[in-house]
């Protein structure tokens, strides 16, 4: 596309421009797209550290940071929260007037830069670090490879959650509605979908690893439990690979979100009348493969995974047995008491997914 | 049964006087059995930080210590190369004359060492470490529950590597024999079992939850193509939970492991016409669910999982094309490229687990 290449060359002879000029001059406003760091500012660094390690500030400012490669930073470019065509939800809290940012390592030399930028999205600031050890400050991490490490300012998409048809009826009523000029994605108007409990677990890692098993099997709905790990906690959004942020074709979450306790679960459950199945390490407990394989897996299924140490509280238990929730364990060697719960929740996921029987 | 709560007594008895007597005299010996650790003085500390950090040191030692809760703990002491049934293996490389320690951070009060002592097994000597800085130290960790962390010092279980029947005819013309006094964990004269390949995995934790998962769905044996993450890395016991240690009934590992290169998987694969499946990400392969339910599938097979970040490489892809392994992939939304890999290992090793058919 030879339009598309005139202005890529012209935005990069303003680029070499700007920079030649303003080298030296500590933070600096490169037309009107870059930010040059070179000398520990607090204001960003600042900001985007805050982002990634306090969970009151990302809900003030509805913003969250992941750090990425430039693979998964192609991926979000793709699907996500900041693809440009997804910008125009003028009612996201996310709108604020400061401009979300994209932060990178580059010892300040042109040829690098523009090589970065032309492959990054229009819809951010740059900000180039041109200090490596301004990229661990606000990666929090010791071990990055500076040349493919990207601080990507994304805005937190707010819950999604499931209402109840009468909860529906009513923002009806109120004359709200699901999409349109005034697409809300915090209001959503169908059916519940199969969908995942995290409850009370609390190693990031795992949970951001169950969020992407949630994707992968086309779970596409997550309720945290209160008490879980945040969902938008930095190494939950590393592991999960930003599986809350990525959108589908009609712009919805792929993996919608929300939070509460297991009460409102249960009416839910109740309310659209779904099977709550809930990974048991117990033995006495039907398994898996039982269960996966017959009639009654079909159709949408609440699955509900439990913290990784303690497994389920024995208040939770009577809970849930109170709601009839269906406990099945994955059959194991008796030398294996449990599988890491991201590994259990990998094998759960996959055996439980929608048409798991038609499909077979 | 009282003549074991004498001895339990006796011993107890034994301990507080030692204690009252070498409370304030740094490295002591208390009795037999528990060296008290009050000054930073080199000697154990340093002993079980190079086992934990240096494969060299482990090779030479034929140690290596695992990081544990009380609850791997006696897990291991059920079930592990220091069970004292399991201690009678006179060739084992690791029968050195410096005895094996459980390492636990206490600050010498007596009623809690005694009442940690009575739990452990008799086996080991055990060391007092009455500083939390030592047990970090030790353990490499700055987050640890100080009253629940073990670091427990265990033989490193030889490499039992899978043999061709010639191979074993020849070991036998030699006069070995696998069994009997001169048992000799090394040698194996049994078939080979289905089996994992870990090919060229780095990440120690994704490695260890794999090792979990072999455990957890029966496979055996583990080979470890050369360049791959070592198995008695502390991350790696740490994530299996000791995985690599256990033992069966019969005093045989309950997952063995030898390390080589793919063309002596190839030579493995022919000799004992096992089909391999390998792990792959790209679309184009039949998927897992094709191929787990059916005839094909039954029998011993083989189980490739590749590195974590590129996948396999060309080169491997081509040798495992020649040597006819069949590529599969995990059936996922188009939303999510890839699963972590030890979640896509435990989907793999679930779904292709022995007699998956006949179970179902």
């Amino acid at each position: 596309n030879p339009l598309h290449e005139e202005c890529l060359l012209h935005e990069l002879i303003e680029l070499i421009g700007s920079l030649l000029y303003y080298k030296h001059s500590g933070v600096m406003q490169l037309g009107k797209t870059i930010q040059l760091i070179t000398k520990p500012d607090g204001g960003i660094i600042k900001h985007l550290v805050k982002l990634r390690e306090s969970k009151p500030y990302r809900e003030r400012t509805s913003r969250c940071v992941v750090q990425s490669d430039l693979r998964l930073l192609k991926e979000l470019v793709y699907h996500s929260a900041f693809h440009p065509d997804h910008e125009s939800e003028s009612d996201l809290a996310a709108q604020h007037t400061i401009p979300k940012k994209i932060a990178f390592y580059s010892n300040g030399d042109q040829d690098e830069i523009q090589n970065l930028v032309v492959q990054l999205p229009k819809t951010h600031q740059f900000v180039c670090l041109t200090h490596e050890g301004f990229l661990k400050k606000v990666t929090g991490l010791q071990n990055i490879d500076p040349n493919n490490c990207f601080v990507v300012e994304v805005a937190k998409p707010p819950e999604r959650p499931i209402l109840m048809p009468e909860e529906i009826s009513e923002k009806i009523a109120e004359g709200k509605q699901e999409q349109g000029p005034d697409y809300r994605p915090n209001f959503r108007q169908d059916p519940p979908p199969s969908f995942v409990v995290v409850n009370q677990l609390q190693d990031p890692g795992n949970v951001g690893n169950l969020l992407r098993c949630c994707v992968g099997f086309g779970f596409k709905h997550v309720f945290f439990v209160n008490g879980s790990a945040d969902g938008f906690n930095e190494k939950v959004l590393r592991a999960s690979r930003g599986a809350l942020l990525l959108r589908d074709q009609e712009k919805r979450a792929v993996l919608s979100y929300e939070c509460g306790d297991l009460e409102r679960l249960f009416t839910i459950a109740k309310g659209y009348n779904m099977p709550i199945y809930v990974s048991d390490t117990e033995g006495i407990s039907p398994p898996l493969d039982t269960i996966s394989n017959t009639e009654a897996s079909e159709g949408k299924k609440i699955v509900v995974m439990n913290n990784e140490a303690s497994g389920i509280s024995e208040n939770d238990r009577e809970q849930l047995q109170h709601a009839q929730a269906k406990f099945v364990h994955i059959p194991m060697s008796p030398y294996c008491k449990s599988l890491n719960v991201a590994s259990a929740a990998a094998v759960m996921l996959y055996s439980l997914r929608d048409n798991v029987v038609t499909k077979e």
